[in-house]
Order: structure tokens, then C-alpha cells, then sequence
């Protein structure tokens, strides 16, 4: 590829525009942005995870990619690194001190720390990768270490604002680097690439601060045990959390593998500050009066394994929802977990606890900038280009609107799909080639074996079930020998369905009658068709059928 | 029963409380409050429709139960009409002339026209039904003829809201029945029972009117044609655009089966005031000027079937997007269906339409009153006792706290589920036995034949799909005849899976070998268990495993 051209492609995410993974190329050079997952839509059955498809890295032999660069340290950034990092081995890593800790767990449960090296630097650090001179900064979200990139080409800075707020009171007290922004605007920016999230969204979010007005209320009134669920890389909330139960003299326990892991790994390395004397043990909980405790758990989302689901269902091995306690969802509600989480909340207060959650009270704030902060950020940087990104086509549209009416022209605003190269060079900003650039099931332990013929199964499956047939016919004269077995799942309850079963037994013994000089495939294709017409007029439901003619 | 003691009893719904039906008791006598339907949560796989378990009414034989008399049009209070009028046949209904008209042909449909007799009243009017006396009063909503009841009894007066918001600006001008609530309160509100659904929502819901200014800057913006979509039952909506198309000189034209159907009905009985010129076909708008054309349509909840969907993917009959296009999702979304809302919005972007939706602007407000006119009804009606209905329990007990900041005292309050039953006397009002009143699934012309059993197996297939071998043995010497055949869906895509059918077929070689001596049901449950574990080690996903062993 010529050296008078920068490529940029977006990969991955579920409808999210290069949420999880972006591909800079300068000539034979590239860098590669975030490699995150995302979690499947409801009716990606079976799905655990997505991650980004990055075939396109594997086929372009020609191409070197000199590190991957992390934002921050959420899943939707980091998740997928185990699955990139083991294919494409040997690719330098580089984070700040958090994200840098949660990428060698990951990498450590995957046993693959011999597969790549952890450059940790500090947000302010500028980074030489291969040809590129890479100058971090720090934003504020609702992680600590959070960081965007502005990324020096024969053209010009391009910016990369990763995952955003302007929180100017964040819990860490550590704000954006205004400075920085300035500074790039002031040398010129050729591209700005911006968090969309919230491009539906008037106003500005409010500071992660804002929480701790409702969080004091709540630690003030609650008599008896407090329990917050919230996401286990929400370390700012943790913090906040373990703030409170100092000053209102509660012990804190951590309830959920993955939060426990991560207070873990952040407490080592300094990012959280909580003593060892505020913590206890989850197994120690019950020998603490229920005033003087706080329980921070995984859940918020109303996943049926993690700590609130197994709370609301009463399934907790060591936990049990009592009266009197005060249970806080401090958490966004992800889009398509809403009946999850209203589910959770239903059973929590069935138990007989007080459940308090947006809109109840500001237990909880986003972490992406609103449009007043969208306005503010393109209006410090004043870019030439603006590519929208970190949204579903609907907010990459509506962060463009706020860009126009900026007054960026709209030639110059590009809205493209995962998989859309765009190129840059000394005339200008282009959309170029498409390469595959969607998102690729992990299932178990496979990886893209899950396409769109088993989904489909699944589909049929999940709504009807089906019904399958054995039966021994004689070879000579084609006739039914016995009574046919009859097997069925997800259809219809066998036991009490004697009649249905009689009209199955019924039908195959007329079809066989039937077909008796017809071939087996013949046979059990008309078998099949009888099987489907009569089960519909009976039931109005099409569920799979299969049948096995066994000639003895 | 004792003619001493008033039996209230919520049935139905889907963690909503009496929002389905409601059955009042006097001693034998009874009168039912709606029969509607719930659309099935997300993991209810393949249920088509939820109706409400009144199986109680079916086991008391000495009730006598007078009349059904409906609060309003919606389907989640109409929608189970012919299931409950099919299975207690001859009771009539009541209900105001619109409502009356959508339940003529629920009926009609079923073929149930016979089944029952419906006395159409106005709202206002006073209704004996056996020894009930029911006074109806006009509340405003999001459908026209909408109203609640006051019930007279020995103890005072019941009062049930039906659906509502104090809508003072409504399209049809007619506002609440404030008099009659006010009457009611002089003459003593022995219980209130209040529709809770927006109770966790500050403030006042908008009138429905306030929809006007953004449907008028969209209409005076558009350049070409102009498809709103919303509920099929949203005849308000459908008026205001009507009366837009008539201001700004476009033609409307309705697609979708059921808003089709209801235009014609709502028309008929002069509900919809739409004059014939107006109104075009579907088949023949291509002869119209795109900038001459509203369309209304079906599909505001992303439904893949209705007709914003297919526009969406573009398998419309008759309608395709084109560019230039204004199409505005002019409904809330109900809770589970987001994902499918928002993948509908992309997909429209992308086939280049300007999509316009809640946030964007306010083309839609809730019909359902917020905090603060639930804090005025009670206030208007000042009843004695209150029981939250119409709402999850998160929503009766954010309901419950706004009842008591107005002074009704906790013990005064009833928060409870479907199937409680409450009896009130002179001593006052308690929560009594628990009957059945729970929710039947629907799936296709099954109604409760699919239960726990079945959603579980539907669940696990979803999942990980099944695999089945069936294998010939020689009945003689236990030996396995030829492969074994294999079936499999949902699982893992056969065709690309060389390795692991020769692990399966190695696996029946093996457990059949090993088990030569034992009978059938053990060798069979050996072979399921050997294949479940070795599929789970290759793959780790846990597919239902089917066997059959022929012996010949």
C-alpha cells in the first residue's frame, strides 16, 4: 500500500460502529485500536459472545502491525484481546497501569502471556509504535485510566477520543486533559473520531459526583444490611462505595468472582484505595451487625448467575436477601436486559427488601458525554473531518447533526458501517474498498461455527420444537413392523397428548401403507410432509420433523 | 359466600397486577372488569399470546357472574375476550361504543358472535348489571371512549380508574370526568383502585395534544413522503394525522391489516372523523406526488412482520423506503422490545429514510398519568382504602409510597399479586386466600398445553440444539450394524464438522462394544451419557442427546 495514504477501518461490534476494534494504516503500518466483545442480542440464541471479525488482519500479509493501543479497560474494549492476541502473536500491547492489569488476567486465564509483551504507560505519555507517534490523553468515564489518542500522519492529527465524559469533579479527581485537546487543535486537526453513544441525549451527563448525594441518603436511612450491585469494572463506583462505608463506619464485602478479581488487581496496583481493615470476607458477613455492613455485587443487569439474579431467585450459596435490607441497581440498564432487570427488582422486593434504582433516585449516571459535551469536544478540536463513531447507525446520524451544526460541512462527515475503509490522503478523506468487518459468534468453545443455518435451527427449535419418528419396516414387503418410537422435545407435553400421538401412529402407518413400493428416501420424505400438514392442522405450530425408516 | 363480604380478585398479567382482569364478588354474584391479553417476554419461546389463568371462575359454580365490563379498547384489556366469552358463554358485556365496535370483531373473528350479547353505553352512564350498580365516568388515555367505574356496595364505594391520564388538551376535546370523581369522593370512596404504571415517573404527563408542534414542524420540513408509524389501536394518533394531511394537503393512506381494520371501524361509528377524499389507498399512492402522502402504518414496536419492519428490510408487498422518505416511530416502546425498535430505526436509516423518534422530538407522550396526577386522583377521591393495580411490583409499591405521603396510612394500602384474593366488610378490608390467577400461554391453537416442561426443553435447544444417533445392533450377538445415522440441528454445522462425527461414531462403536450384554434402556442411557460428555469436551456446549438402538 502507498505511503501517501492513511486507511482507517472500524471492525466489529453489534450494529456499534468501531466499538470494539479499529485498524490504522499508514502504507505497510498499522496499529490496531481497542479489541473489545460485545454480548449477544436477545435472539442470538445460544451466542455467548461476539467479538470483532478480523479476518481482514489475517489476509493482509503484507501489513505490520506494530501494537494494539487500549483505551480503557471495559469489555467492550478489552474483552476480545485473548482471541486477537492468539492470533495474531507476537503484536506488543499497550495500556495504562488498570487496563494494563485487566489485559494480563485475561491473558493469563487464556494462557497466552508468552504470546504477546504489556507496555504500560501513563495518560499525558506519548508512544512511538512503529512509524507512528501515538500522544495519549486522558478522559474521564466511569473507569479510571481512561485515555484517547491523537495519532500524528503526513496529514495531519487524527484524534481518537475513546469512551467519554467531561466530568470536571470525577471520584478519582483526575480531569480531562483539556490542555492536550487544545494543543492538538492548535497544531491542526485533519480527523476527529468521537464517541456517539449519547448523541440522543440534550444536555450534559452528569458527574460521577452527582451519585453521592443519593448514595448519602441512602447510607444515612438504610437501618439494616446496604447491597449495590453495579458492573464489576465499575471501579469508580467501588470506590465511592468503599468512601461511604468509612465514613458511615460499614464494613465492605465484595460479592461476584469477576468484581472480587477486579478489587483485587485495582487495589494492587493503586488505582483503588480501600484499607484492609474496611473489607471482609463475604463468608464473614453474618458474624457483622446488619448496620455495619456493605455489600457491593455483580448483577446490576439481572443475569440469572450472577450475584442480585441468584439474590432474587434465593440461589446464592452464601447470601440471602432479609428484610430490612436496602438493595441498590447502580447501573445503566443495557438495552435488551430491560425485562431482566424489571424481573430482578419484582423478586427483590418480594423478598422483602427495599430496592431503590433509576428512577427512583441518581444511583447511577452514564458514563458517555451527552450533546452539549459533544458539542464542547468537537468544538475544542475543530476538526477538518469527523467520523462518528461507538454508536448504532441511529446515534453515528445524530452526533453527525451536532457536527453540522457546528458548521463542519457535511462532504466532510462520514457515516460508514464496520468494514468501511477510509482512506486519507493530501486530497482529502474518502470512503474506500469494504472489507469484512462484522462480528464473528463465539459459542462454547467455538469460534464462527455458529452461522446463520444453525441460528436458524435454533429459531425453529426455540419455538416449536420437534417431533422425530423411528420405524421398522420389513425390506421384503415394505410393511410397518411394531409400534413407530416417537420422540419430542419443545413441542408439546407427550403425556398428555394421547390423541395427538395417535394421529402421528396413525399417519405413519397410512404414509408407509401408502409408499410401500417407493424408496426409503421417498418414503420418509412424504412421511415427513404428512407428519408436518397433519401436527399443523392439530396444533397451528410447524415443528421440526425428522424420521428414520429402518428396513430389517 | 356470605352477601356480608365484597371479594376483589386481580387475575392475569404478566407480573402486572389486575391490569388483565379483575373480578368483584358479592356474596354469589360477580361481575368481571376486562379480559386482555399480555405479549409474551422475551425468553417465553414461541408463546404467541399470554391470557389470564381464570380457572377460578370456572370452579365456582355457585357464582353467578352478571356481566364483563370493559374500561377501554387495548388490547392488554380486550384481548382475551373471546377465550374468557368462549369458555363462560353466555354473559354479556358492556362497553362504550368504541370499545364495543373492537370487541364485535374479536368476536366476529372467532366466530363467537352468538356466545354472548355486548351493551354498548356512554361514558357517564349508570349501569345495573344483576345486583351491581356501576357508574361509569370518562377518564382521558390514549384511545378514545375510554372510562372507569364506580361500584356501589354495602360498604361504600369502589373505585377503579381504568387506564389514565388527566389529559385537559385531548384530540377529541372530551375531557375527565372531574364532576363525578368529585361525587363520588362526597359521597365516600370506600376503596380506590388506581392504574400504577407510570408511578416510578416525576411529574405530569403531557397532554396529547403536545405531540401537535413537533407533528407540525415534521410536516412543514418534509420534503417527500411522510410515514408514521404507531399502534394499531392509537386512534388519537390517527386523528391528529389525518387532521395534518387535511391542513397540509396530503393524501392518507393506512397500511397494515389490523390499523386498517380499525380505521374502518372507528369511522363507521363516528369515532374517527375522516372524510372519504382524504383517504387513498396503498394500492394506489404511486400515482401520488410523494410530497402529497402520509402513510400511516403498523409496526411502531419493530415487529419483523408489520409493516415498518418489512419496510426495514424491504419485504413490504406493496411499499417500498425511498430516499427522501420521513418516517417517524410515533410510539413508546415496550419494555423487551429495544433491540428490535432500534435494529428497525438503523436498518431504515440505511435504506436512506430520515427517521425521526422519541428523543429526537416528542412525537410521542405516554397515556398514562405520572406521579403527580396519581397524587391528584387519590386526592380528588380521598378513599379509605387503596390497592395499586395495573403495574409490576416495582411500580404498585412506587404507587403505594406517593398513597401514603398523601396520608393514607401503610395498613390501609394493599400491595399484592394476581390470584389474591381481598375481602372487604364492615370491619374493614384484608388480603384472604390465594386462588389460581396467574397467566395460560397461547402457542398457536394451544392454550396451556405448553408448560414448565416444554419452555425448558425449548430453552435448552435454543441453546445448544440436539443431536440424535440411531443405530442398528444385531439382536443376537449385541454387534453394531453399518454407521450409525446421524441428526443434528441447532448444534454445530454437520457439513464443516468431519472430526467430530468420526468422535461420535467412534463413541457408539465404543459404549455399543462395551455394553454388548446389558439390555437396551441401559446400553442407550450409557451411549447419550458418552456422547453428552464427549461433545461437551470438544465443543463445551451441551446439546440434548437422543438415541435409538434397532435391533434386528
Amino acid at each position: 500500500m502507498s505511503k501517501q495514504k492513511i486507511r482507517i477501518i472500524p471492525l466489529g461490534g453489534l450494529g456499534e460502529v468501531g466499538k470494539n476494534m479499529t485498524v490504522v494504516e499508514w502504507g505497510n503500518d498499522a496499529i490496531i485500536i481497542d479489541t473489545g466483545v460485545m454480548f449477544p442480542a436477545n435472539d442470538m440464541l445460544g451466542v455467548d459472545l461476539i467479538i470483532p471479525d478480523f479476518r481482514y488482519l489475517l489476509e493482509r500479509k503484507d501489513l505490520t502491525i506494530h501494537g494494539i493501543l487500549y483505551t480503557h479497560g471495559h469489555e467492550d474494549h478489552t474483552g476480545a484481546a485473548a482471541y486477537v492476541v492468539d492470533a495474531l502473536r507476537g503484536i506488543p500491547l499497550y495500556a495504562t497501569p488498570l487496563t494494563a492489569a485487566l489485559l494480563e488476567v485475561k491473558l493469563r486465564d487464556a494462557r497466552l502471556t508468552d504470546a504477546t509483551t504489556i507496555n504500560v504507560f501513563k495518560p499525558g505519555d506519548t508512544l512511538k509504535v512503529g512509524p507512528f507517534k501515538v500522544e495519549s490523553f486522558h478522559m474521564t468515564h466511569s473507569i479510571p485510566d481512561c485515555v484517547g489518542f491523537g495519532i500524528t500522519t503526513p496529514f495531519g492529527i487524527i484524534v481518537h477520543s475513546g469512551d467519554y465524559k467531561f466530568d470536571n469533579t470525577p471520584i478519582d479527581g483526575k480531569k480531562p486533559d483539556y490542555a492536550k485537546l487544545g494543543e492538538f487543535a492548535k497544531r491542526g486537526v485533519l480527523l476527529f473520531m468521537g464517541d456517539s453513544t449519547n448523541a440522543e441525549k440534550p444536555g450534559w451527563t452528569p458527574s460521577e459526583s452527582v451519585v453521592n448525594d443519593a448514595f448519602d441518603d441512602i447510607f444515612r436511612q438504610a437501618k439494616d444490611r446496604i447491597i449495590v450491585a453495579t458492573f464489576a469494572s465499575h471501579l469508580s463506583r467501588i470506590q465511592q462505595i468503599a468512601d461511604f462505608a468509612a465514613r458511615y463506619n460499614r464494613k465492605l464485602a465484595i460479592a461476584g468472582h469477576s468484581m472480587t478479581e477486579n478489587v483485587k488487581t485495582a487495589r494492587r496496583i493503586g488505582i483503588l484505595n480501600i484499607p484492609d481493615e474496611r473489607l471482609v470476607e463475604l463468608g464473614q458477613i453474618n458474624s457483622i451487625p446488619p448496620h455495619e455492613l456493605v455489600i457491593m455485587a455483580t448483577g446490576s443487569q439481572g443475569e440469572p448467575s450472577a450475584v442480585l439474579g441468584r439474590l432474587a431467585t434465593g440461589q446464592h450459596r452464601s447470601l440471602d436477601v432479609m428484610a430490612g435490607d436496602t438493595i441498590v441497581v447502580s447501573a445503566h440498564t443495557i438495552p435488551g436486559n430491560e425485562e431482566t432487570v424489571s424481573r430482578t427488582i419484582n423478586k427483590l422486593f418480594q423478598r422483602g427488601a427495599d430496592v431503590i434504582y433509576d428512577p427512583l433516585a441518581p444511583v447511577h449516571v452514564s458514563g458517555h458525554g451527552s450533546q452539549e459535551e459533544m458539542k464542547l469536544l468537537i468544538s475544542l478540536l475543530n476538526p477538518r473531518f469527523f467520523l462518528p463513531i461507538h454508536g448504532e447507525l441511529r446515534h453515528l446520524r445524530a452526533h453527525k447533526k451536532l457536527g453540522m451544526q457546528l458548521g463542519i460541512p457535511e462532504k466532510n462527515i462520514f457515516v460508514v458501517e464496520n468494514g468501511h475503509v477510509l482512506e486519507i490522503d493530501k486530497h482529502g478523506m474518502r470512503v474506500g474498498e469494504r472489507v469484512p468487518g462484522g462480528y464473528v459468534f463465539v459459542d462454547g468453545s467455538g469460534v464462527g461455527d455458529v452461522g446463520r443455518a444453525v441460528m436458524r435451527d435454533r429459531e425453529v427449535l426455540a419455538r416449536d420444537g420437534f417431533l422425530m419418528v423411528v420405524v421398522n419396516v420389513d425390506s421384503d414387503t415394505g410393511e410397518v413392523l411394531g409400534d413407530p418410537e416417537i420422540i419430542s422435545r419443545g413441542f408439546i407435553y407427550l403425556r398428555d397428548a394421547d390423541e395427538l400421538i395417535d394421529g402421528v401412529k396413525r399417519t405413519v402407518h397410512d404414509v408407509l401403507l401408502n409408499t410401500r413400493q417407493a424408496r426409503n428416501g421417498k418414503r420418509r420424505e412424504r412421511l415427513q410432509e404428512s407428519l408436518s400438514r397433519m401436527l399443523y392442522n392439530e396444533t397451528k405450530r410447524r415443528p421440526m420433523i425428522f424420521s428414520v425408516i429402518n428396513e430389517n
